[in-house]
């Protein structure tokens, strides 16, 4: 039997194949047919600098899906079930998954390598399907289905950044970043409460949808000036945290500038540069560095009650649809930035 | 009228000199007459490599003394009080000393700078004296005034690793490096409940100081080997924290191959390095960085209880005494490391 699913030969070169449909290997195992899948900003990261090679490897990590068969090991999952999965499979049972930190499960690994499906396909195999499913109490043709995909990542995401970060009542936020990533730490960050947030970018129709989900300010200025904005902003300060959502070395910097002193800095983009400002002037400020590839499964059943009641809808970060055989204009849409997020209907 | 201090002009280059007596300048000031007085391991960072040069300046920022004088604004301290002073000055009213980080007070500074003495001499004058001296309610020639010294930065020092790090119950710690502080850190996190604390130094005499202090398990290994070793005694995944004490790159390097995932690394080594490192590992292992300069003032009511009911003795990291004339043997004692640190008797 054979599927279609999404493979990266290389930067630049995204395509549809036919591949074997998954079976069951593993009595802990599930398959589960996708309903909804999406480009992640991190996908953009090999679509810009993957060596291009004679061998593909399956991509996509995110993605809602119907429960089709499971493993002899498998309880609480029927055939039938809509799911969504987080990013990182995971047993949930290990002492890191007991502690929330489910991305460093003794048992767990990563969608589309080592045998184990991507999420841009018609079907996947899900190891450890008990630890990393949760079902979603909707049907299948939910409106509701954006903003529960987003739990496979995204929002989550942007969630590990506020909390991490220790954003609460009384908190000043800046959040770098007007991708998807950034839009999730606000909205994330006026869930629980933040006083004031500050967004940082330069795409008037991201930061309308910032403010739409609780940017306070919003600073189109990068660098030095930025920084100086900021601090204009905030009597010289700088704000209590900081949530870097980009990645890149000059936002990991401006974040550094922008906090204030006895503050967190918090980063959830994939960093693409080997280390950060630490010197004296940090040390002295008592900085917190923190953050990092976000447990997206410990937060899902803390934040699926607020998109089901209606109360965020983090699923306003898509903008565009494609089917399966337009995804690699999905990936040309998100490179070009002329699509913020794109969802998949396979 | 004249008073004997510590300046320096240049790398290995103490010598105490003859300086004007400390008069009121401010009414917010107190007059402070030395009682004792001692060394600091963040001394020899200029100790090691100031530039010669013609200006000395004044040294040294613990003491405890007697107030000989106040200004008009100064309440809640009279004549004859004995006191403690933390490293850094501080209002003890501002936004910043009211959350705990007087070392950012919007009125505060440091010692032996601008027009304020050192603490290695026979007096100083307090800026901020009514938010900055603590009171003791012992005796001049009390024997707990070594360990009430270490209020002044030290002990505080290892606490503010330790608390910044998160250290409780069921926590497991490691110690990087066998100094004053490292020890001190030991000291601290045995106190906040460390369930098992693995000191690194090679230092035997100071490790067996770290053992009685609490350290469970000492690591005389460095680098590669070091971390290895510390892995070997976690089954593989590093300690939850890491308390670095140091402040060479080497230590720091340490510090992230020794940290389990999801844990914290925290730094009150006075850092001799421009980054630390924070690539994909790190971000993918959820490592926090934090710590900086200890806020003193913040912790000594808290902590000194401990020492004047006996149940922590901190002063024991004193090991040698000298007076004001010996100043400049005591910098080549802990230079040299046959002191682990020094108290000055004027």
């Amino acid at each position: 039997m054979l599927m279609r699913a999404t493979m990266i030969y290389g930067a630049g070169d995204v395509r549809v194949e036919t591949v074997p449909d998954p079976v069951l290997r593993e009595p802990t195992d599930a398959l589960v047919r996708v309903v909804r899948s999406c480009i992640c900003g991190s996908d953009l990261w090999p679509y810009g600098s993957m060596p291009a090679g004679e061998q593909g490897r399956r991509i996509g990590h995110e993605f809602i899906g119907v429960v089709e068969d499971t493993g002899a090991e498998v309880s609480g999952l029927s055939r039938g079930d809509l799911v969504v999965a987080p990013f990182v499979w995971a047993d949930n049972t290990c002492d890191f998954c007991r502690e929330g930190l489910h991305t460093s499960c003794r048992h767990g690994g990563g969608w589309g390598s080592n045998g184990v499906d991507g999420g841009q396909g018609e079907a996947v195999r899900v190891p450890q399907a008990q630890g990393t499913l949760v079902k979603l109490p909707v049907a299948e043709d939910s409106a509701l289905l954006p903003s529960l995909l987003s739990l496979s990542d995204v929002f989550p995401t942007g969630h590990h950044c506020a909390v991490t970060a220790g954003v609460g009542p009384r908190t000043t936020v800046t959040v770098i970043g007007d991708g998807a990533v950034g839009l999730s730490a606000v909205l994330a960050a006026k869930r629980l409460g933040a006083e004031r947030i500050i967004l940082m970018g330069r795409h008037k129709d991201r930061t309308d949808l910032g403010r739409e989900f609780g940017a306070t300010d919003v600073v189109a200025e990068r660098g030095a000036e930025g920084v100086e904005r900021v601090r204009e902003l905030t009597g010289g300060d700088g704000t209590h945290t900081v949530l870097e959502c980009v990645g890149l070395k000059p936002a990991i910097e401006t974040a550094f500038g922008v906090v204030r002193a006895g503050g967190t800095v918090s980063r959830v983009g994939a960093p693409q540069y080997p280390d950060v400002p630490a010197d004296f002037g940090v040390f002295f400020r008592n900085i917190t560095l923190t953050g990092g590839v976000a447990p997206a499964r410990a937060y899902i059943e803390e934040l699926m009650p607020d998109i089901l009641e209606g109360r965020v809808q983090p699923g306003k970060v898509f903008d565009r649809t494609v089917n399966l055989d337009q995804v690699p204009d999905g990936y040309r849409a998100m490179a070009d930035r002329t699509a913020l997020k794109v969802l998949i209907q396979p």
